[in-house]
């Protein structure tokens, strides 16, 4: 059986000496997020989610969720009472607005709390988190009596969220969109069409189910300009707040899938039901894209969580499965064979995801502060860089971190040998959930045109040159002593990455096909540059440390030793990004459609 | 619904264009290979695995295996008629010795039908793929008495073959066995262990199973040096060659797996079952190293296998799926979207998969050709430089192909977006199933060590040099015009594999933990240039072929586009795999073990 610890103490560093949240006291939500209060509150969610959510996440696996004759579905056994804890706790509202009835933290402690719940069961976490993705969305654009109807339900937990895009027909391309919404005298609207692959669209865990839907108005423009985003309750809410009938939107079908078993997916027919324009008419991708750009965030830290507790398992094993003799000679000579960590390759596989899972927690922590800088800082110019670097980094933390996640799993199942391909072991299951990470909320080739064709362009790169000059200024101000060996590497990354950038500017231009053949290399590159930045970043912190002598010395030597690994074994990479994607569209177009 | 058909035309150009079997008509079994021959048997047998093996698949994953309260094994339906028509049809005894019944064809021409069977149906392939190997075990070193029982039935196909290595304690390290064998008075032996994951372990495809098992004698020396291999049917078989009583074999459980669902993958409790020592005491690891070889150049087929169907279901969907437009303007202006093959990522997928496959096919048939020179060619000469290019790569079409193949289906599943993480779209079915092929019959990791540890030095280093020279010597002849864009590529990354060379002669003596760090890097570096080297070759017969205007101009002109895809965009990974490999075992063990 797997098991998962959460690395409390890794947290800790990113949060206090990396990214020094003290600093930022002054903003709201940060006042009360002092280190020993954020300390508590991690401690407390890392019991719930090492004691109440990862013993469920294999048996969830294995079980799935029912869909019953009635369109009602079940959620596996000991999800509801889990989720009643999670509620019980005050876990959906962590970083919640106060006003509302959260505890406004800021999204970077949130950030720390959802990668533990991830790490120790995916499918669990996915519930509330598209409901937070629906508060969010709700609370930026919906209508006073629309927020005060949902949302202090929504922020308790007792209701959850969905986002409603696909159709069957369509996912990538929303301008096809089919579903219609007819106006009603009352205010409201008639939906009516067919949505799939609905994550937490039906289930049993909360006492309604608050769906974000985007449809069509019998005017609409054709294409995305004519889309609108509308709010379906499950249940209608009476105006005492009560539940009221039933609406017109069931669940037709769940999906049986190649992973995260446990939580439903769903086909929902809706049937004329009844729902509630959020924002203007014919806006509703933009509003939507509120939700949408919190999932990408927190789908980027699935693919980090998911590697991590891939890794803690593979370690585990790896320090007690005895097989074979280490190439220097045995270490365990009492023993008939060695544990397998003495091999080197065994250490690959590891240290590859163990190097990128400190610089991602990092680089995703980070993303989480730029976040509440967007809302909270102080001036206008601090928070415009910071939703800047938002805006630059989503499309890369999602892209990167899934694709690495992915394979990060892949390679901790692979030193469990035989044993990680039978089900029980757990490994096979974090590859499987790991997968969909890589597809969900923008395909990751669609997350590097997002990046290329959109982000790098946008207010005339002024997201992109901030983000070179916080590289630069780094590797400027950090190039001696025992930091040469981070910021030398990053250097050269970097370069790599503005001569991609240069190249960019040149053919994509012309030829946005170039642009496309670039995009997905052009998007690693950058989280290379973006996650060596980070160990940079730890690098110095942990020198600092072990300058003035306080702390745990081993922690902060292995940090250095972990950083120096990525910098030597995995940033040099962007050369290979680099050089391909310099080939442009030629090689990629070069056969007719149909020779394929 | 997923589909297959088998790409006779690629496997014809390999077979004639490329290899140009017709050189070796002088030779046995080769005479018979005309190739009106071979295209008809090829034929027949794409009909077989398309139309009888290929629609099983799916289902068979869906509905697994079943075992039963009294140990029997049940294969999904369909299994049992589609493997009686697998033995009517004769093909069983494709490339099998024709003293036992076989036909004696070469074995690239069994390569050849065995890729279309995997692509097929890699659970149902595996049934006959170990029968394949254990006959070639039993024909090399058993004695008459134990041929003449076993091999007719086996090569007949009604009589199936396993191979029984691992313990719940030790996979690698075989040396740890258990499993114990004492000499009976009439000359059989007396097993008892237990074996797991043992591949078509029990099953109802056929009368008899023929188990080759790893024991030790009661006398035998500690570790490797003292494992015998025995051959323990299921039934044993009368004088007559009737069956006889049941043996003390039994399969214990069939484990839960993530893919080849349809493969029955057993404990077999072996509790004094009647067996027959095969070969001398104590030379059994080498005995069944002939069985593992030829099951690792059947794994690396699986990988191809699986990359290609996975390829040619991506391609189909990326024809038909319409979404989005292309970035160049739009390809299908009448329908409201381009199908997504337009667009430059898409086509990445589709092109790395395809750039590996017809790469592939033709290095494996190679490798297939050598093994049938290995017992074949004239001069003694030419059968060792035949042994010495397999034993070669062996490791590497294991090791590389899997590995790839496992991306390439990762990759094909994305082109299908969320569509692809559905069951019934058979995608994730190839991801989990190629998933197996980089674990078993020794990981990835584990190929890598044999290369670098063992294939290298062997004969001081003879096998390397002479693959050295067949890459340089093709360079030399071809570097002009056309054919440039090949060869420098091609001399480029051998560069790379030679300074890789250099690097571990000096560092790999020296310290064995340098070798072992660097020996997944130089794997795939070797792999990269052999599959270049086969890319120059096919190259250089379809510019032979547009010169002599014979055939399908298009066919070879997309052989050329194809080719230089890979020249430009998969090639140039050396130049990272050789920077990794430079880094030596430092940063890999740099860590404690107890810091993981």
């Amino acid at each position: 059986m797997p098991s998962y610890r959460a690395p409390l103490k890794d947290m800790a560093f990113v949060l206090n000496d990396v990214l020094r949240l003290e600093k930022y006291a002054n903003l709201e939500g940060f006042a009360e997020a002092t280190p020993d209060l954020v300390a508590a509150v991690l401690e407390e969610g890392a019991k719930f989610c090492e004691n109440e959510l990862q013993p469920l996440n294999l048996p969830g696996d294995m079980e799935g969720c029912t869909r019953h004759p009635d369109g009602s579905v079940t959620t596996p056994k000991g999800f509801k009472e889990a989720y009643r804890k999670f509620v019980e706790g005050g876990w959906p509202g962590l970083t919640m607005p106060t006003e509302y009835g959260g505890q406004g933290l800021p999204h970077v402690v949130g950030f720390a709390f959802e990668e533990m719940m991830i790490s120790a069961n995916l499918s669990f976490a996915m519930y509330p988190g598209l409901t937070a993705g629906a508060v969010a969305a709700l609370h930026a654009t919906a209508s006073d009596e629309i927020k005060n109807t949902y949302l202090p339900k929504m922020v308790e937990g007792v209701w959850s969220g969905t986002m409603n895009l696909t159709e069957p027909h369509c996912g990538t391309d929303l301008g096809l969109i089919r579903t219609k919404a007819v106006p009603d005298d009352d205010g409201s609207y008639a939906i009516t069409g067919t949505k799939i692959f609905i994550s937490a669209g039906e289930h049993d865990l909360t006492e309604n189910i608050i769906h974000l839907v985007l449809a069509k108005l019998p005017d609409a423009p054709e294409g995305t300009k004519g889309i609108s985003l509308f709010v379906v309750p499950k249940f209608l809410v009476n105006p005492d707040g009560s539940l009221g009938e039933r609406n017109a939107v069931t669940c037709g079908a769940i999906e049986e899938k190649m992973g995260i078993h446990a939580n439903s997916t769903c086909v929902l027919n809706y049937d004329g039901a009844k729902g509630w324009i959020v924002g203007e008419p014919n806006d509703g991708l933009k509003n939507m894209f509120i939700m949408m750009n919190a999932a990408r965030l927190g789908v980027g830290m699935q693919g980090l969580a998911l590697s991590e507790v891939a890794y803690q398992n593979a370690a585990a094993y790896a320090r007690e499965r005895l097989q074979g003799r280490a190439l220097s000679g045995p270490k365990n000579p009492d023993a008939k064979a060695d544990p397998i960590i003495v091999h080197p390759d065994v250490r690959r596989m590891l240290m590859d995801a163990r190097a990128f899972n400190e610089a991602a927690r990092a680089l995703a922590y980070w993303g989480g502060l730029m976040v509440d800088l967007t809302y909270k800082a102080e001036s206008e110019e601090e928070r415009g860089t910071a939703d800047d670097i938002v805006s630059l980094l989503t499309p890369v933390i999602k892209g990167v971190f899934t694709d690495l996640g992915y394979l990060n799993a892949t390679q901790s199942q692979q030193v469990w040998g035989g044993h990680g391909y039978i089900r029980e072991s757990g490994m096979e299951q974090f590859v499987r959930d790991a997968r969909i990470t890589m597809i969900y909320e923008g395909t990751n080739g669609i997350q590097a045109l997002d990046l290329v064709g959109r982000k790098l362009g946008q207010n005339n790169g002024r997201a992109l040159q901030a983000f070179f000059r916080i590289v630069g200024d780094f590797i400027k101000e950090h190039g001696d002593g025992e930091m040469a060996a981070f910021s030398e590497p990053l250097a050269a990354a970097l370069k790599d990455l503005q001569a991609a950038t240069m190249w960019l500017m040149e053919h994509g231009r012309k030829n946005p096909e170039d642009a496309g053949a670039a995009a997905v290399d052009y998007m690693h590159l950058m989280g290379l540059v973006a996650l060596g930045h980070m160990w940079g970043q730890m690098a110095k912190a942990a020198l600092d440390r072990l300058a003035d002598g306080s702390g745990d010395r081993a922690f902060y030597e292995n940090k250095l030793k972990t950083g120096r690994y990525f910098m030597r074994r995995i940033l040099p990479e962007t050369a290979t990004r680099l050089a391909k994607l310099r080939t442009g569209a030629e090689p990629l177009m070069a056969l007719d459609a149909d020779a394929f």
